[in-house]
Order: C-alpha cells, then structure tokens, then sequence
C-alpha cells in the first residue's frame, strides 16, 4: 500500500477507462515528479473544463460557447431529417471531420454486449427516443426521417443496433446502418471472410 | 479538433506515461460524464497529492509524513550497510511488500537504452553518487558496502546497470545484480534460452 494521497488517486485514475492500476500508478507517480507548474496546469485545465464545458441539451455532444445547443445541433443549414446515432463523442468527431455528413447527430453513450438490464441503463435509449418524438424540446425544429445506426461494425456494435432497431420500430422512421465491404487501403488477401460476404454483396 | 477546455487536457493527459491521444480522449470524456460530486473528489485527491506528498531527502520516495525522511529511510532498525537501486517508485513498493529487504533503497528515476547525454539527465547518478558519498548530508547515518542494482533484467535495464556499474567504480563499494532463473510457476518448456542459461549457471 501506498501512503494515502497517492492511494486514493491512483483508485480514482484506475475507474477511468482503459486504465488499469498499473497504469494508475504511474500517472500518480508522473504527477508526483512534475514539476510544480506543470501540475498547476494540469490542474486548471481539469477546472476549465469542469466550468467552461456543458453537454449540448440535444445530441449530448459537449460544447463551450452558445447558450443550449452545441454548433452542430444550432448550425441553420444542417439537415433536420436526418439523426446519425453514435457511440461516444470521439466517434462524432470523427464522422464530422469528413464534412460528409450534413445531419445532426446523437451520442448513444455506449455499446451493450447483451441485454442485461444494468448495461442498457447505460445506454440514452430514451433520450433518444424523446428527441426523435419531440425535438423541439430539446431547441431543436426537426423531423426525422431517417435514424442512421452509425456503431461500430463489432459484436457490440451489432448487438446494440439490433436492440435500437427494435426500440425504435413503433416511431415508423428508416433505420439505416453504415455500409460495409472492404476499406480504402485494405487488402482482399488479408480481409476476414465476413467482410469479403459483405463487400460481394454491396458491391457497385 | 475539439473546443479548447478538452484539447488542452487531451494533450496534457497525452504526456502521462504510456497515455497516448486516444486514451487521454476517452479519459477527458469520462471527467465530462461523470457527475460534479466525483470530478470534485478527483479535483480533491489532486490537491491532497499536490499538498500532502513530499519525495524523500535521501531515497527520492515519496511519503506524506515527518520532516525530511521516508519511513524506510528514518527506520533505525534497517540495515544501513547495503543500498538498493531501483528503477521506479513501483519497484520500491514491490521489493518492500516481500519484506525480505532490509536495507535503504534509492530510486533512480528511470533506465536508457542508450548513452545519449539527454536520457542520462533523467537519470539521478549524481544524486546517488552524493548518497553513497555522504549519506549523512541527506539524513542518514550509514556507510554502504554493497549497492544492489536492482534493475529490470531487460536490454534497457542492463544498459544503465552497466552505465552505473562504470560511474560507481571509483567509489569501492561492492556492486551486485538480482539473481537469475526461472521464476516460481515458471514453466522450463517455455522459458527463453537466455534465462534458461542463467539458471543452469545460477543453479543451487
């Protein structure tokens, strides 16, 4: 065991994600030899963020400057009918750096492996389907014609979009999903069987 | 690129050891999710680090208690004739959790892969030569006769094991490594021919 101070936040470091207490422990330990204004930093970039950040009240997608909305969900030339459901905010990020898509989005929040009811909660399935139903509430004027499933194409990612479909079937809106087949750079000798079904089928 | 409260953390969690742009994103976005009180208590436990925790005078351990010493370092009990090297503040906690080492240790701060003068900064030779020196002048009364370089048996380990052994020459203290062989549980039908080597000639 380590002396108190360094015990308590090297368990706080090992609840975010991806980090185990190994890890944990030589952040704390980085932290520790630091120098002193480099912790300070570090230190108002964490209250910065704590006090200038807010979740945006539509899509969840966390923002600092406007009043409610973030600039995707308040920008007038986005295309109202059309909501592009992802995973987390580095998926968002990630989709909107290709200036392809012109629709709003929403942040699911995560993915399930199954359908245990403890794993769903962390799921915004009924945020979403309050803002497919009323999106105005939420200070958006939209009417969605279409429900983009954009997870990732993995047994999660499956899981969750089969779950979504059926959640969403009573609101009578198309429910889409990414295409699949092989990726730019990607190689057919090195592609797995089921992307090889999937890109045949798809072909163009 | 994200608003600016969570670029800038991004990058500064990017700078933790082992942490790379993915893993500090998703660590920035789990602050954003998680609820005022435990981004307080995160915030806290910083502070209590930043306050609270003082790294030893003479060993470079870091604890929160007394004046100028660890508790290893002020134990009059420890055997003041024989100084551990360690690597990293872990390696510390690992050998005193075996309670078989009863001498002082010292944490060296780092190893290198090379001899470059850049890496070698990060490593505290000078302060380890003033500690075998004059360990009184940091507050302890001993006289070492032998250092263990308790080093990772890995290529950068043994490179600042040799380093050491060349700078601590002059000082006529007894210089020794771990010994090696395979570890308990170790299986010898997958032991690597380097370990298996050294245990036949450790062997007992």
């Amino acid at each position: 065991m380590y002396p108190k101070p360094i015990q308590q936040l090297l368990e706080l470091f090992s609840q975010f994600p991806t980090i185990g207490p190994r890890t944990a422990g030589r952040m704390v330990f980085y932290l520790l030899k630091s120098k002193g204004n480099s912790f300070d930093e570090f230190l108002k970039a964490l209250k910065n963020l704590r006090e200038q950040m807010k979740l945006c009240a539509f899509c969840f997608n966390p923002f600092n400057s406007g009043v409610e909305l973030c600039a995707v969900c308040k920008d007038p030339m986005r295309d109202k009918s059309i909501l592009c459901v992802v995973e987390k905010e580095e998926d968002l990020a990630t989709l909107e750096q290709t200036k392809t898509f012109q629709g709003l989005y929403f942040i699911l929040g995560g993915t399930v492996g199954n359908l245990r009811k403890e794993d769903l909660q962390n799921l915004r399935t009924e945020e979403l389907k309050a803002r497919i139903e009323h999106p105005e509430t939420f200070g958006v004027q939209a009417s969605f014609q279409e429900i983009i499933l954009a997870l990732n194409p993995t047994t999660e990612g499956e899981a969750t979009a089969l779950y979504l479909e059926r959640e969403l079937k009573y609101a009578k809106v198309k429910l889409t999903r990414l295409g699949r087949g092989l990726p730019i750079g990607g190689e057919l000798e090195y592609a797995d069987a089921e992307t090889l079904r999937q890109s045949l089928e798809n072909r163009r």
